[in-house]
């Protein structure tokens, strides 16, 4: 059913009905849609904030981008009705508004396009969308040929609805000289300031064709008449009424005649956008709706775009369908990450930081850049702020309203990580200033004020505050009045806390590192002496005292991040880990991955918050959060445990058979931020997938990947060479980039050796006096290693 | 096509698709439903600000009323699919979703009731809506009569959509005890203060009936499958899933199975509501689910409840529908302002009072105890807030956050007012606090204050400075740098100055009478100088310096208000009128009624601002506003223009000619608050109906009808007769309730008269020096008026 083009990483579907929720998406530093198998869009622009030039017939909250979307008839889309005059009979493609089968039916998700192939009565249509570079504009192309051995007589409708743009201003005309619908538009607003803010908007949306069409249609009611979606009254007459729209809701349908003798082919090329005006929507036309010939240059220009996240890293292993995710589908949706920022103008601090952490072994000067911005607007306390304001416009919205606890530790993890794959040691010596007017300072003294300032947030036991939340947003009430602490919250600060130890010792700062140490120690402790709970270790301590995460909860009993990080924090003997394992894996593990807690809360608990609030097994309420997932098997490869590791990174990424596919309704084009969970509690709908792919996770896998997975881990002057192969991997190819040198690696499994064996260039290269491999690597050179690994 | 049973004051529509945005509306102090003829529905509740206890399928936004709603196949509202399983043949009623056409079709809107009858496939279907007098519940009926003289086998299901309820938790499942399905939700928060305010939420929405179900289902997108609302694929299988609903979007289908013998008879009656937890949900059973009898005084309760508004004034015209509406639908509509206040906990300062104005005809207490709570917001600077509070947690939402001018005008028109239907000269003495911490004053000094500021808030001509916006909410460019003035601000204010001047003379303050009288006069003089643009009266003065609506303005060139209220304040000669009632009559006046401006504005014009962004035709940009329309017609009576008056009344309320019927969309059971203007413009939108009840036009019309048309007006010790006929009607009858006592009148159009003559139960009453017919009221008395006008 589920069929792979190794050759572009394109992946495709055969059926809209054996997964309706099939979805591709497409983005560029202005805008993203989301086109779902059937037609349906989910598609946004900035402007500067998040906007939409397409919507739903009634007035449409605005929000946050949802999770497990639910689709209804009149949720927008781009659709074409095709009709056969001569028998009457009408279908639609991709697939709704009329849902008919179609005789065959493909939608191929590519990188830089989406498309389907659909053949029916004869007829076979091709319909492609693909983006620009630059600017908020759709292109879709229309094929349709005559493939009947006889001529035919066929109806084309363009049916992209507009919906109900503004109850101040809406209308629609079509326009001749651009052979164009335009629906226009006034935002509503009420306050005087709000007018000068919106002057530049795009308040009109356009379809344009660079055929003219035979008539048109402007109103959505007018369109539809009585036989609804499935059978619209106005393509009953063939000719549409073509009238404009005053104030009714919008529609841009175009009607195009189509004599086709036999194997007659007939193109049309389509600019769906919003606009600030005509003007702009001639520029538009003049750019995309050009030669056949231009067409192409803009359409390369917008693959060699996209194709800038897969020239990093290939790798070829026994799982060609690993292999695809890999190499083209994982470093696209980290480079989407970076690139815009999840189109929002205040990304959460610690979202904002570790989508900059992905970029690094992309384009690691965005993710310079990044960090440069999240540091100047860090309060000279060593405090960071909830949200990272892109424009000086912008402003913090949503749950950046409500202060949170952790945004420091991520600074810390994610700068790490920058220099262990730059070596740009010279970044901790630029100056930068503070939101706060106090003179600026390094790179270096900002992160130990935001270290400082961890260290200083701790109650008298020394376990860190939680007040609002941490990295768990809803968890609400757990320390709103200020006594409440995290477990997690205090592993992770220990856990940053050495990792720039480490930082620290490398650049000759002997003291500090070993303070930094002797702090994480003491937090160890603090933890193990409050939080243990004999197999596993408490979410934290409420604000009336009370451990909770613990055995004797019925709910939340358990939850996955305080172990993951007191794996990586050191907080943990052996003794411990061997209890814990066994308990995360009885408690968390599920077929579709790691659950965030278990069980899921069904009902709300005061002492922890609106989390128990949440949908038992959706979100952060016990679904499987893929995010914390990540740092599980991140844990997991820390501690050489490569089986585990790699069985729950093959579960989150691959596990699509079909039965999964159909459950999940998702192709493996990229990992969403949760499946279902509550997986004990409500069997039948855990591993649906949220379909939501704004995630920190992907940053995590790709970095996993990439230095756990096949082990080529950057250090100061070079590159450090572990991989950690699954047993069931004979062999592994990979194709790096890295500090502008080329390296290759073959990486084998073999019963000749005990211990890892390296090559480089035929060389044998002796490990260091920890047993680590590490070589130096100089720009533009190319490195040939080989890796033989021992069969344990 | 349109029938009016005079009986109950119900009218009825014979067909769906003639008017397919037909509606009725019902309320109570809590709730408030419109429903379409359709099935679709319009329905909010109060906790305490407007809430949804059915969504559409999607996210919706937050909003006031909207007008012109567009409804679309996943709307909100309430139907029931009939299939006949022997046949397999399929409808639903009311109407949507299927839209079949029906053998028979009947929609009844009464003034406390909503149904239809509907025969189709020898099945005759009667669905009926009420609602109960203290509780947000709709109480539905179902009647199904087996009509075909053969046995039949029929299953009946409920397709009661709930939607997209919160993103944060959305569940629904069968609760047998109840027979009920309960879609559970959280409204969404981030702040902990909300969880706080919400937690008294009815977050649930309850479908209840008395007829236990054979099969149910509550998952929306379960229950259309592919086929989708017109042909659900739950229904194919005749009995349902019968599965709970996790986060999936909620529907409330209840599936009964009838075989129904010759002549049998179903019926089943539901309960759909918010209910904060089941034990509400239980009340609510209780109380409406119980037996027929304890229904039937339920009814009659909420029957009662709303034949409050129609006792106080019935007149007998040659013209039935007329009299229809003023006796039944118009005292509902401005019951309906008066009792809920638009479903708002902060209506805006002019609405509060004008609704509250109605009601004097109604409810005068009511009336008193809104100008009370108005009086205590006001500000010791004479000064009144743009909304009023009605909680103590209320708030100032939308609009009313942009401070406005005119809010002290309206509190002087509306007190005189209530002084002339009450003669309640004490309340003028009641001490009333402030706004702000000075000591209470009476309601005179209150007034006094009010009208001192408006005194004190002109310009150095002598204008009342705009600021933001006057009565016209989007004229927000016109002053918003405090210079621009404007002149229907500054005639309203002399308008209430001359009003006061009287109520101040009458209770023995000649001084402040005299100055008050001067004060209007200087008002009067310096418009006059400034805007009196030569045939009309300009809209005001720019901040730029520039006088708008007036004859060089290409777009808003007459703007239908400055010459309404210079009428009323006293501006104008007779020189003058006769020159504006031309240019009125010429640019304004259309089949539909008055247009507020002419023409429409069709782009922004920065100097007016926000208006200009509307829709033309549409809202304040020149549609037939009937709120400025009343003041046209009231103004014309109190000139004598009796004729004119009349047919502008006649139009606003009557003029549903079949066209004009199929064209609005509305039957006459309320005045909506604009039918779309631009006509000479976009001539063939004009006359559009917004559909939307909330409106200050009602209590306008029905003082107009009450002391003009009818000419039965209070006076400080009884009342004024002063009725003002077209001359088409030969005779009028009236029945009013006043002060507790019942009058009758009977006037009638004669030739044996060339002057107006009264009796009083069969005596001769004089007129007085002013010669006026004045007679005093006694509580509790029968007075039997006859009056004579001569036929000019």
């Amino acid at each position: 059913m589920i069929t792979y083009h190794q050759a572009n990483g394109a992946v495709s579907l055969n059926s809209p009905t054996s997964m309706p929720n099939a979805c591709g998406f497409l983005w560029n530093k202005k805008m993203m849609i989301q086109m779902n198998c059937r037609g349906y869009a989910v598609a946004q622009f900035m402007q500067p904030e998040p906007a939409k030039y397409a919507h739903g017939p009634a007035l449409e909250a605005k929000t946050f981008m949802q999770p497990e979307h639910p689709y209804f008839s009149h949720h927008p889309g781009r659709f074409f009705y095709i009709k056969d005059n001569q028998s009457g009979e009408l279908f639609s493609i991709p697939y709704a508004p009329v849902k008919q089968a179609t005789d065959s039916f493909e939608f191929i998700v590519e990188k830089e396009k989406i498309s389907w192939h659909i053949t029916h009565l004869d007829i076979v249509c091709e319909l492609s969308l693909t983006l620009t570079t630059t600017d908020c504009a759709e292109l879709w192309q229309l094929n349709i040929t005559n493939n009947s051995g006889r001529s035919r007589d066929l109806s084309i409708y363009s049916y992209f609805p507009v919906g109900y743009m503004s109850w101040m201003n809406q209308s629609a005309h079509f326009d001749t000289e651009l052979n164009a619908i335009l629906c226009e538009s006034v935002t509503p607003y009420q306050k005087i300031e709000q007018y000068f803010a919106h002057q530049d908007f795009k308040d009109t949306t356009v379809l344009m064709s660079d055929i003219a069409p035979t008539s048109y249609e402007t109103r959505q009611a007018a369109f539809e008449g009585e036989g609804g979606l499935n059978n619209p009254d106005a393509i009953i007459n063939r000719a549409l009424a073509s009238k404009p729209a005053h104030y009714q809701t919008p529609v841009a349908v175009m009607h195009f005649d189509l004599p086709l003798q036999t194997e007659q082919h007939f193109q049309a090329n389509f600019v769906f956008a919003p606009v600030k005006d005509k003007l702009e929507a001639k520029q538009l036309q003049q750019h995309y709706l050009g030669s056949p010939e231009k067409r192409e240059k803009i359409n390369k220009q917008y693959q060699e775009y996209i194709a800038q996240a897969d020239q990093q890293l290939s790798i070829s292993s026994p799982n060609k369908e690993f292999d695809n995710f890999i190499n083209h589908w994982l470093p696209r949706q980290v480079f989407y990450h970076g690139d815009v920022n999840r189109l929002s103008t205040d990304p959460q601090t610690r979202n904002y930081l570790q989508d900059a952490m992905g970029m690094v072994y992309l384009k690691p000067d965005e993710t310079k850049a990044a960090f440069v911005k999240a540091l100047s607007q860090q309060n000279s306390s060593g405090k960071m702020p909830d949200g990272i304001l892109l424009n000086p416009e912008s402003e913090l919205k949503y749950i950046n309203q409500i202060p949170h606890t952790d945004h420091c530790v991520w600074l810390v993890i994610c700068i790490t990580a920058y220099l262990d794959e730059t070596a740009d040691y010279e970044f901790l010596h630029q100056p930068i200033p503070f939101a706060d007017d106090i003179a600026p300072k390094t790179v270096f003294e900002h992160i130990e004020l935001a270290l400082t300032f961890l260290w200083s947030q701790r109650d008298q036991r020394g376990l860190n505050y939680i007040n609002q939340g941490d990295w768990c947003d809803p968890m609400n009430m757990v320390g709103y009045q200020g006594k409440g602490v995290s477990s997690w919250l205090s592993l992770a600060s220990a856990y940053a806390m050495r990792l720039w130890s480490n930082v620290a010792k490398s650049t000759g700062k002997a003291s500090l590192a070993e303070s930094l140490l002797q702090q994480a120690s003491t937090i160890n402790q603090v933890v193990n002496q409050h939080c243990w709970d004999g197999e596993w270790f408490a979410r934290g301590i409420t604000d009336a005292g009370n451990c909770f995460g613990v055995s004797q909860n019925q709910e939340g009993r358990i939850y996955l991040n305080p172990q993951s990080f007191a794996m990586l924090s050191g907080a943990i003997d052996n003794n411990q880990w061997q209890k814990m394992k066994l308990q995360i894996k009885q408690q968390l593990q599920t077929p579709f991955g790691m659950m965030m807690l278990a069980p899921s809360y069904t009902h709300m608990n005061e002492e922890v918050g609106r989390l128990t609030q949440k949908f038992p097994g959706t979100g952060e309420n016990g679904s499987v959060y893929n995010h914390a997932g990540a740092f599980y098997i991140f844990a997991l490869f820390e501690r050489g445990e490569t089986e585990a590791a790699f069985e729950l990174l093959h579960t989150m990424i691959c596990a699509e058979s079909e039965a999964n596919a159909l459950s999940r309704g998702q192709l493996p084009v990229f990992i969403p931020n949760y499946f279902r969970g509550a997986y004990f509690q409500f069997p039948e709908d855990a591993g649906k997938s949220s379909q939501l792919f704004n995630t920190g996770t992907v940053a995590w896998i790709y970095r996993i990947v990439i230095e756990q997975l096949v082990g080529l881990k950057g250090t100061s002057k070079g590159i450090k060479i572990k991989p950690q192969l699954p047993k069931s991997w004979p062999e592994l190819h990979v194709c790096r980039r890295f500090r502008q040198a080329q390296i290759t690696m073959q990486v084998s499994h073999t019963t000749t050796v005990t211990t890892q064996q390296v090559w480089v260039d035929d060389v044998p290269l002796e490990s260091d006096a920890n047993g680590e491999f590490n070589f130096d690597v100089l720009p533009k050179q190319t490195y040939r290693l080989k890796v033989l690994l021992p069969i344990s």
